[in-house]
């Protein structure tokens, strides 16, 4: 056996990589940060296995779950490159929340892995205080979470991020789409920029094919490329969960990869298609820099991106206005951009 | 804007090294593997945003949840060399139902997050496939999950696997080891291997120090270096959840990473210290091999390894040999291995 003589110097957890102490101690530091986002419902004690949390003490018990797993794609790679680490916790956070409160569902709490191929205690805690904030921001407990250090399969400096959220549907009233009808109207409500999806192509046009650094200024932007780029994905939940009790909502779409084209055929029944007006809200610059520069035909961009469309929802025709109205008035913006129509499941996207 | 001459090229998401189209296909094809996992309670189809999960349908309206979030570290690395996907899933199911089950919750659904550098349709369903399998094995639910193909973050070939593990307990009886006192005793039930710890250090020692390859054999193991190491982590569902009804168990201790010394602390309340001896449980010889050939020594081994210790129970006095014999009648090996005893909260672990 080729390694004898290393029986003298002792081979240790930290030779191959690992320090397990260094993400303990890290962590301790953010204890009361994490303590903070617990709400009614959270039972254990930090440290333990499993996190426990009692669906009737945080007045959930009847209803049915809804639970998602997700990651910011490379946009992790946009934080490295600028490190800024806190805003793709809270990107994250908010994409979770988005992707259940499309069936109706009300953040219940949230579990988080963070991998690194060397543990920096700054930047995980920049992570956890993304985290920590993006849970606060939507009333849910961080409950739980797993820190690796993976030595060679994340490259010096590399991480990851993946979230799982658990939210409840209150009574248990899913929406599914199924009350879409031909006539219904579709409201979008805007973007704030990428949020977590087409990162890959977003970079390789702006870093790799046009040159740009991220602290740099291009036309139509109001910062920097990078500040474009890490705009942090918005959260629908306090604009849209107002809406469900007052209104009659036939369903929900978040626009996150696959675009308008892969999302809202999702909600949408059999004989049911969708026409969009893509020019019905207005195009974060960000966008339009990409797809000049990328040379990127419309529908590809349309299916890469969400194109300033955030979140849809569709209403019966007589509760377009009101819907609408309602939004404003609590200072949202909300944009008319088309209508159901009987046809083949799918949608008409016109630009 | 260095890259205007890309215009009449047009770049596509392919271009950057994503292809949406591509997991979609290779998850459609394990649609019904994955709709075979699905125990009464999961309402959703697949493809909607998120999953949904009626407690009530699934016989668990009254109890509290746990849930836990967790990966396999590097072992991912020891599947890609060795081409075998199939087994990381299973893996990551039962790491997940056992950080649940000391807590004396059953599994009710679990998400996965699979990450690549190339999506490579093979790989993905094979990695799906264990996931499956793994689920099935602790009756649950496959619920939901994200594959993200993140090029330049992962290399080509390479992955991650990450899971989240939702249970309940039943009655919202949660162990916590609060009622652990001295004179309690302590039982172990092997691990198969290495679990899902120390694979770093266990591949820099035998592949980087020793020149060993997946494919050779080495002394003491049955099969090859490879197949030692992949040996898949067990479930103690089976073994243990009966126990739950007929016995006073006081704490139970999944051993992960941090071993022996990190993980039984977590559950002995303040003035309770565990005794355990060492020897009291057959070590694998992949074990022995590590620790030879790095000269790792005992206290850094029994940190980083399991050592064979895969799951403890801690059992009042009186029940032990009762509690033991059920388990034996039932096929499960079963090792007494300690007690605890009044002092500051710890292990004196004894070689």
């Amino acid at each position: 056996m080729a390694g004898r003589e290393n029986q003298r110097k002792g081979l240790t957890y930290k030779d191959a990589g690992v320090d397990i102490d260094k993400a303990a101690r890290a962590l301790g530091e953010m204890k009361d940060k994490i303590l903070a986002t617990h709400i009614p419902g959270v039972l254990h004690e930090l440290g333990s296995f499993g996190g426990i949390f009692d669906l009737e003490k945080a007045g959930a018990g009847k209803g049915v779950l809804v639970a998602s797993t997700d990651g910011v794609g490379t946009k992790v790679r946009v934080a490295q490159r600028m490190r800024v680490y806190d805003t793709v916790g809270r990107d994250l956070a908010n994409h979770c929340v988005n992707d259940i409160l499309v069936q109706g569902a009300r953040p219940l709490f949230f579990l988080d892995y963070v991998a690194m191929g060397s543990l920096e205690p700054p930047v995980l805690q920049g992570l956890v205080e993304g985290l920590v904030l993006g849970c606060r921001d939507n009333g849910m407990a961080l409950l739980g979470g797993e820190t690796a250090e993976m030595p060679g399969l994340y490259q010096q400096g590399d991480f990851d991020l993946v979230g799982t959220i658990v939210g409840y549907v209150p009574g248990g009233k899913v929406i599914t789409g199924e009350e879409i009808r031909p006539g219904d109207k579709v409201l979008a409500l805007p973007s704030s920029g990428l949020h977590t999806n087409g990162y890959s192509l977003a970079q390789k046009v702006l870093f790799a094919v046009a040159g740009l650094r991220p602290e740099d200024r291009a036309r139509g932007l109001e910062g920097t490329v990078g500040e474009a780029l890490l705009a942090v994905h918005r959260s629908y939940l306090h604009a849209v969960f107002p809406l469900l009790e007052k209104f009659h909502v036939h369903g929900m779409a978040h626009i996150t990869g696959g675009g308008i084209p892969d999302n809202l055929p999702r909600i949408l029944p059999a004989g049911c298609k969708a026409r969009i007006d893509a020019g019905a809200i207005p195009r974060p610059a960000i966008f339009d820099l990409i797809l000049e520069i990328g040379g990127i035909s419309m529908e590809e961009a349309y299916r890469v991106f969400n194109m300033g469309f955030g979140f849809l929802l569709v209403v019966p025709p007589g509760e377009e206005e009101a819907l609408a109205r309602d939004l404003r008035k609590r200072g949202e913006e909300v944009f008319p951009c088309g209508e159901i129509v009987e046809g083949e499941k799918g949608v008409d996207l016109s630009f």
